[in-house]
């Protein structure tokens, strides 16, 4: 994108405000800057495996309907969730992924002065609606590479927060908290605070990750999504559970006409098709391994993982890492890192095929090489 | 949905105060509580005729392409859109669907206490979206059926509207003005004030009634979909169209992740075949022309539409009106009616395929007659 234009002058204080960044910039943007594509394309933790063939089948099938708008309601997908996580349907709202339902539960409770939680370098997406809603972003340190359940309720009773993000299994870093601690720290949200449980990397993770389901609880909503197990990214199919009040304001303000019939469709064939998941983890598993090894054969750490992503310690600072990153993307090898100290020693790598690992196990060698001679 | 539960304590003033109205009740929503489906769809202006066989391939094929992210700056439609309307790329931003649109738009300008201008009985969802952001709507009437571009301009001199909205062709009455009243329209909007222009069925619409594109006119934005004339309502692409320094800080609060990657190779390939969107205007050509000749059968008057759909003035009262829109949908006929007094005397029906257009010729007189009757 070009150089900001100076502000138009019928924009809001709050629009007028706001920075043109972006929370981040897509792999085709930088294959358009290099002119050539990537080899592989392992740095938006997108699932290489993809969807189930059921699903797959459903979105060919559901091509010849998109002339019709999809069922405002996501009725049939609503149900069906309801079915498998035994809530009811009331307490369900489809969006267009986690983004697209952050977007709405920010705007359903941030105003200019409302402050929030979170831990620095935590999903940067939660951070960009926060900002764009006005609200104040209040941070935690991670605990050894962890986001810290305690520091973050404690801050949030300090700023007297509204909204508290923590991810499980969490984004960038790949560690996880077992239900137990998490279940803790949903009994330890403050009054008119709300815990934003964002589990879009849920079904990756070992059993006992995610605490029960219970949406009488009005401590927390549970975000998932179909991106990320169920291998369907760019159907942009997420959801939110928690309690029929706060789930029902979100008809107050989302785009009720916002749901592709075509990916309606998919996530409905995606979810019944259980069997189909457990084999794409069993391969996310492996090839989580492979990176484990990798890592170990060159000398680096790998931080155990519960997601399809595997975030790789390069033993020195931010700015060696930063080096390694580039001799990757260089390589053809889409990946990106952790953006906070020290945090930022990592670099992150996506769960891929076998192909595609083998040429992360060849050019990390390289990448390190060339990062330790600049 | 169920009735709606005590406000969440957590929402924002603005959030709590909203009504969970609904701009529109989906089509699949009315069939669940009939419990049987329509016959004919009829009531969304959805375009029956569907896709390009083209964009049917693209997406088809786009479909095992679906565990990828779609790309976040659109990059290829705008650039093929850019080369389309001969304007920049950064004059262009894709959303999901002109609703996506009117979202952001509306969250740039529209703050609690900003004026906006619009018709009564107009398109409801920019309604939605104003009021979702705390903005003051003002109206005026139509005139002989017709949005009046001078009367809204005259309002928002009145109010100091930061927005004036105005469809051409219209929808719900499918009437339009010609390309020189838009025209003067836009030459006439006040000082930091911007002109909405949706043009949602302006591929529909006789040559001469959209103006020329100027996106170096700060004073109107373009909206245009590919849900209407390119027949892909279920795929939400969207563009506006605009001076560069109101395109870009949509990209401040925009869900830049949010556009499915199948609907952007869909919308691509439609774009791509000009041929066919030719055809099928021929194709709405000839429905509307049944509409209006089913009208006159019945003794009704159809209003001339340069949409694909046609608005039929009943004869009577909104009440009248309302039992035969009744009566056509208990026949099996899903149609909608505008919703404001006098235009409310009118039902709405999409053009449809021959088949479609039997049905209602063989259903609107039992439909009349039983409204007659009550």
């Amino acid at each position: 994108m070009s150089a900001e234009p100076t502000n138009d002058p019928r924009l809001t204080p709050l629009a007028a405000s706001l920075p043109s960044t972006v929370p981040f910039v897509g792999p085709e943007t930088a294959e358009r800057k290099m002119g050539i594509p990537f080899k592989a394309r392992l740095g938006a933790n997108e699932n290489v495996f993809g969807p189930s063939p059921n699903a797959v089948r459903a979105m060919r099938q559901a091509v010849k309907e998109t002339w019709m708008y999809g069922d405002p309601e996501s009725h049939d997908l609503r149900l069906a969730l309801a079915a498998h996580h035994a809530v009811d349907p009331d307490e369900i709202v489809v969006g267009a992924g986690i983004d697209g339902l952050l977007d709405s539960l920010v705007r359903l409770t941030v105003t200019a002065g409302t402050n929030v939680v979170t831990s620095a370098g935590a999903y940067p997406t939660f951070n960009y609606h926060v900002t764009g809603y006005g609200g104040t972003i209040h941070t935690v340190n991670y605990t050894s590479d962890y986001e810290d359940p305690d520091h973050l309720i404690a801050k949030a009773r300090e700023v007297g927060a509204v909204l508290i993000y923590i991810a499980n299994p969490d984004n960038p870093m790949g560690t996880w908290h077992t239900a137990a601690t998490i279940q803790r720290m949903i009994e330890s949200v403050p009054d008119d605070c709300l815990l934003v449980l964002d589990e879009a990397y849920g079904e990756l993770a070992p059993k006992g990750t995610m605490p029960a389901l219970n949406t009488h609880d009005a401590r927390v909503i549970r975000l998932r999504t179909f991106s990320k197990g169920y291998g369907m990214a760019g159907a942009r199919v997420g959801y939110a559970m928690g309690h029929k009040s706060l789930i029902s304001a979100f008809n107050r303000v989302r785009n009720h006409f916002g749901m592709s019939r075509i990916s309606q469709a998919g996530a409905l064939a995606a979810l019944d098709d259980q069997a189909y998941l457990g084999d794409v983890c069993g391969k996310i598993e492996a090839s989580r391994q492979r990176l484990y090894d990798v890592a170990a054969e060159n000398g680096l750490k790998a931080i155990p993982s519960a997601t399809n992503f595997v975030t790789i310690d390069c033993g020195k600072d931010g700015k060696f890492a930063r080096k390694v990153l580039k001799g990757l993307v260089d390589l053809g090898v889409f990946v990106r890192m952790p953006m906070v100290s020290p945090q930022d020693r990592c670099v992150r790598i996506s769960c891929g095929t076998p192909k595609d690992m083998a040429l992360v196990a060849k050019v990390l060698p390289q990448a390190l090489a060339s990062a330790r001679k600049v």
